[in-house]
């Protein structure tokens, strides 16, 4: 069905305290930089500090694809379709989490709540809509 | 800063009703198919009627990025740059949609709620998660 390949271009790149795996829960605590390229500042237009983003980055560390994973890594738990986590362990490596905007300077926007590793690949940021949820049920037939 | 390229591969294909571009609201609220290529079928595990999933997918009808876009592409609202919307024409022509699980059969998933034309190159499906929202701030100092 077409093409099967797509590419995509670093817009930017995290900057971050984190160099080496750890808990997202951890990493979400502390504040990260978005580093933009320069060319594409003036997609930030309108973004103000109080603004959720939708981080879209490489998870660029991740060499070893997976289908079954153990959900959070902890081997207790039984293993899942990787589709039904957030494993870094993907088919195609695209990270994706929500983070909350402190500042914008130039073509650095300053969030917390990221959990990508310093040095990340940024691929798109997107302000978070209705779109990131269902739509309400259709109203049933009387 | 590194690779600054990113090749990734479809693991299937939207099947929707809609084949021309049309108002999200409208898509939104019609059944799609997520149609997976049976290699990464095994990936669907644990997936469930109800869940919510966010779909990654190519925009591959876009041709023209832009930074500056009128919202919702209504040429009465002043424009924004393009993170700060969720407009087509993006750096990246990724799309993100929170979508309602109806049924999983074999390599298809049926959802409500995607905004993808049909034949939309699928990139990623994710479980909806705590990680599709900032955290909650840390606690004030006492």
């Amino acid at each position: 069905m077409g093409q099967k390949e797509w590419t995509f271009r670093a817009i930017g790149y995290v900057r971050s305290c984190f160099t080496e795996w750890t808990e997202a829960d951890v990493m979400r605590q502390e504040e990260s930089e978005l580093v933009l390229d320069p060319e594409f500042v003036e997609g930030l237009e309108g973004l103000q500090p109080g603004d959720v983003l939708m981080v879209l980055y490489a998870l660029h560390r991740v060499k070893e694809p997976r289908l079954k994973v153990h959900p959070r890594g902890d081997p207790t738990k039984p293993m899942k379709g990787v589709f039904a986590t957030r494993s870094q362990y993907r088919p195609n490596p695209i990270g994706l989490t929500g983070v909350r905007v402190l500042a914008i300077e130039g073509n650095v926007v300053r969030v917390r709540g990221l959990d990508a590793l310093d040095g990340s690949p940024i691929l798109d940021l997107k302000i978070a809509s209705d779109l990131d949820r269902p739509p309400d049920p259709p109203e049933p037939a009387r």
